[in-house]
């Protein structure tokens, strides 16, 4: 009996392609003329394209010259934030928080965030991004545009103990009506916003909540350097011991820890000891534009921590560009740790990949292209002047090609994005509607604002 | 009599854009709805698109929804390097010399040249950049490129003191033979190689021979702290010290200084002092990869030397996008000055234009908008999804869009390419060449190299 037989026609083959393989440890390599073969929304083979041909399959891409690998994870953003892409720049952080972003959020209303996760998703799709965690609020309008969009997304709903417990039990209802929505593709978690916003006692409530609930939590900590020493004058504890007493670290908790560049020396041990399964998100642009500190990669890399890649939001990064944080990840950490050997194109493959899912709770079913793995993934055009010759192809991809050299994303098998064309969303339209809601959006003569910053 | 009869009808009308220019400080600005006239290869006037309507024109381009700017200038370059982008990674520079690039340049034919440097034109030319200022072996190939493809370019021949006088006097002829043709497109320069390469002796010659032709000189000059470190122990003086000392510091003379992250403290007060006329070409890219520090920007401006943005190199930099220099300008400026309200969007376009301009010679003739300059220009597409909305056009533009967001690049009021498409350069058939001559090119089993690199 031959595979045909056994499962029928498939569903996709695309064919002739290089492709970006892990081995059985994970690496990073790389196989020529290949074919992957989807299946109900999953890879069931990645073959050679003659042996593909043969396949019955109800689609097939013809991809030769290009090459197919996992779809991009957005480790941390808020999507809907692309509404305030550009507006506060060259601020400092307690600015840009205090006179710009906090003022225009306390105006945000559903539709905002509607339009705004429908702007951000477009631009994922044409990036090559497959699978973004989001971590916003409104975010059953966020849900919403991921059904529609046939995007992958972890979202949770955030909160501050301002909000008093209400806040609380909005991030629990909201993860536990969500999860395992859109054909599964919606995964959620619990999203208090950052220990300085969050106090001890709801960042306790919220760990006794993911245990009890299954869920994973999602929290910005040690942001930067100030906001450590800040905490560590305030209450003697820094932000990651502050996780670790509220209860965060402990076994069975699932934890994604977005930034992290105020991680200390000190805390280094608290994370060894952690029981919990925690991951780090990083988007270096932003710390560049704050003149922050890094996420200290080879650090966490020495105590097995997952760190994914992320983009932020709009509002600091610019774009939601997750293979301009993969190629700066490459060059920020080279400078940092002053060694031009550390992390290497493949290492930076690794956080793109296997890395990224880990972070988002899909290590398991994403980040790799292999047989059980849900088909998220991308062809890249390397045929361009910028991009040729290729003398090595991890080199290529990290330090020559970029997003715009995706042609193709596809999701749980369905294609999003094909030759750049968009599938699912339209982008004029959303631009449109968007634009006459933003001059009330941006009102800031009320002189309100969400939250106030202090390091 | 109105410009029509003046001038007789434009060659080129570009209209309906919005438009980045310069006030009378150089200072960046932005106009909706322009029209640039083009007349004779020159900007004859920029106007609004309904004034320009008026106007009679052999050739109009409808540039509705798009941004007009001054093309993006490469201040330093190696263009035919894109032969070896990717081949030597992950390495510290001596290795990175002396096991790869100085054995495989001992291969090097006029043949690599001519298919490297139509390679990097056309890397270029997509990615909006109108004039590069080159520093390399087989010059008269270079310059038989940028004659075919329709660039601008200030080239020069490279010599090392090990060549004897013989490196100096074709540096010299080339310079001689190629400067002014190309219909005017082509400048030349002396291009010795480095303090560190060309001796004390042949820098004084070198300094003596720009003054006597009126030719500027283009060099390496305290690539990193280490070179200064080392050229202290050595000579007691920093390499910007040796430079003056050559006479290269004298009034008359033009002198571009590629890189200059080794600029220390007791360089300020020489730099200060000079009566040369002086820029610095910055590619921040390759100094994260080989974990340097970066130019010193800040100390720069503050002296009043103009800062030109660079790639250096496709096999260091892994490309020729100068789009991306501005952007990590920018970025990495403010996190090495630890303030994130220096370096802002516009001081980057500032760089980019003005002062690259500067950098090349081109002063009085490109990097504005206005009429007199050279119609060098590009057309940028500001409606994708990841750079909409439009808050501010100079974040936009710095921190949101990218090189790929070009469509058209116009040199000389030619346009090279219309809608991301090449009109003068084949792509593929020079990667196939180039492909071709890879194995000889790239062989290291001889041992020989063209130079040691010792800091």
């Amino acid at each position: 009996m031959t595979a045909t037989d056994a499962y029928g026609p498939a569903d996709l083959i695309i064919s002739g392609c290089a492709a970006l393989l892990h081995d059985d440890q994970g690496r990073i390599g790389f196989a020529e003329d290949r074919a992957v073969v989807v299946r109900a929304g999953a890879i069931t083979a990645v073959t050679d394209s003659a042996a593909a041909a043969a396949l019955p399959a109800a689609e097939r891409i013809d991809a030769a010259g290009q090459l197919a690998m996992p779809g991009l994870i957005n480790c941390h953003t808020h999507s809907p934030m692309v509404a305030l892409r550009g507006i506060a720049e060259d601020l400092p952080v307690e600015q840009w928080f205090n006179d710009w972003i906090w003022p225009i959020e306390s105006n945000l209303t559903a539709r905002d965030v509607r339009l705004g996760a429908r702007l951000a998703c477009a631009e994922m799709i044409r990036a090559g991004v497959t699978c973004f965690a989001d971590h916003y609020f409104a975010m059953d309008e966020v849900a919403a545009v991921v059904t529609e969009c046939g995007l992958r997304a972890n979202l949770g709903a955030a909160y501050f103990s301002s909000q008093g417990e209400e806040g609380r039990a909005r991030s629990l209802d909201f993860a536990l009506r969500h999860r395992g929505t859109a054909d599964g593709r919606i995964s959620t978690c619990l999203a208090p916003h950052a220990p300085y916003t969050v106090d001890d006692t709801d960042l306790a409530a919220t760990a006794r909540l993911a245990r009890e609930h299954g869920l994973p939590v999602h929290i910005h900590a040690a942001e930067n350097r100030e906001q450590t020493e800040s905490s560590l004058a305030r209450t003697g504890r820094t932000p990651i011991e502050t996780l670790d007493r509220a209860g965060l670290f402990d076994d069975g908790i699932e934890l994604l820890i977005a930034h992290g560049t105020g991680i200390v020396e000190r805390d280094l041990e608290v994370l060894r000891r952690a029981r919990a399964r925690i991951a780090v998100a990083s988007a270096p642009k932003g710390y560049l534009k704050f003149a922050w500190d890094t996420t200290p990669v080879r650090a966490l890399a020495e105590l097995g921590i997952p760190v994914g890649l992320a983009t932020d939001g709009a509002a600091s990064n610019n774009t939601l560009d997750v293979w301009e944080s993969m190629a700066l990840t490459a060059l920020v950490q080279k400078q940092t740790e002053g060694d031009p050997a550390w992390l290497t194109a493949r290492q930076a493959l690794h956080h793109a990949t296997v890395q990224s899912a880990r972070a988002v709770g899909l290590g398991d079913s994403a980040g790799a292209l292999a047989p059980g793995r849900r088909a998220d993934l991308i062809l890249v055009d390397l045929s361009g002047p910028h991009t040729q010759p290729v003398h090595d192809l991890a080199a290529t991809l990290v330090h020559s090609a970029r997003s715009a050299d995706v042609t193709t994303t596809i999701v749980d098998g369905r294609v999003l994005m094909r030759d750049r064309r968009l599938l699912t969303l339209d982008v004029p339209q959303t631009v449109a509607e968007l634009g006459e809601r933003l001059p009330e959006l941006t009102r800031r003569a009320h002189g309100r604002r969400i939250q106030d910053y202090r390091a």
